[in-house]
């Protein structure tokens, strides 16, 4: 599996709540469990901290981040660390330390996962 | 404005939670009102129940539903009512009244904006 590298930096319990989940949300109703799955990525991006995290570490060079690059959101340093927690149970991000500082990644399975969900092709309006 | 026509279903306030919103995940920060808009849709999503009502929607003939079709999800009807209600307030689906049901649909714009928020090339793993 060429996702092993990548997730092997992913705790167990994360890495299954980032197994390729679900189809596109517009082809089948959901079953319950990938309507589990799904629920719990919606969940961890439902606050708009987490989501300036999440975006500032998927935008940045290498897909990776120190959290020294990402902490300006507004919030002091221990909610950005709480915030970046529920991000990691999530499964949505990864760290590493590496010196004094702690790295952060959004997994390509994450991206893959998420991009599946929206690979519909929206109508006309 | 093509999509007047189809936004005209929902109410302003709703209309205002699904304006064209952001920018690919993955392309930068997201700044704090594009974090608000975005969160509030993963919001409304991250409750299974409420992705099970959304999907059964979605991929409904012609995107749209009766709510007679859509409530075989394990919950009881007042539940199903509830989380209708919460995916109308974000402004993820918009009802109206014909007859004695109520039809519920997943707006284009919708779509679109949630497909645009993921239209990232996820990268090889």
């Amino acid at each position: 599996m060429s996702n092993m590298q990548a997730l092997s930096l992913i705790e167990p319990e994360a890495a299954d709540a980032v197994a390729p989940c679900c189809p596109p949300l517009t082809e089948r109703p959901f079953t319950a469990d990938e309507a589990e799955t799904a629920a719990r990525m919606f969940k961890a991006l439902g606050d708009p901290v987490r989501v300036r995290l999440f975006t500032a570490v998927a935008s940045h060079e290498g897909g990776e981040a120190c959290v020294c690059d990402i902490s300006d959101v507004g919030v002091s340093q221990p909610t950005v660390s709480h915030h970046l927690k529920k991000l990691k149970e999530a499964g949505l991000l990864s760290s590493e330390r590496r010196g004094t500082w702690v790295y952060y990644r959004v997994e390509p399975s994450v991206l893959a996962a998420m991009g599946k969900l929206l690979s519909f092709t929206p109508a006309a309006a």
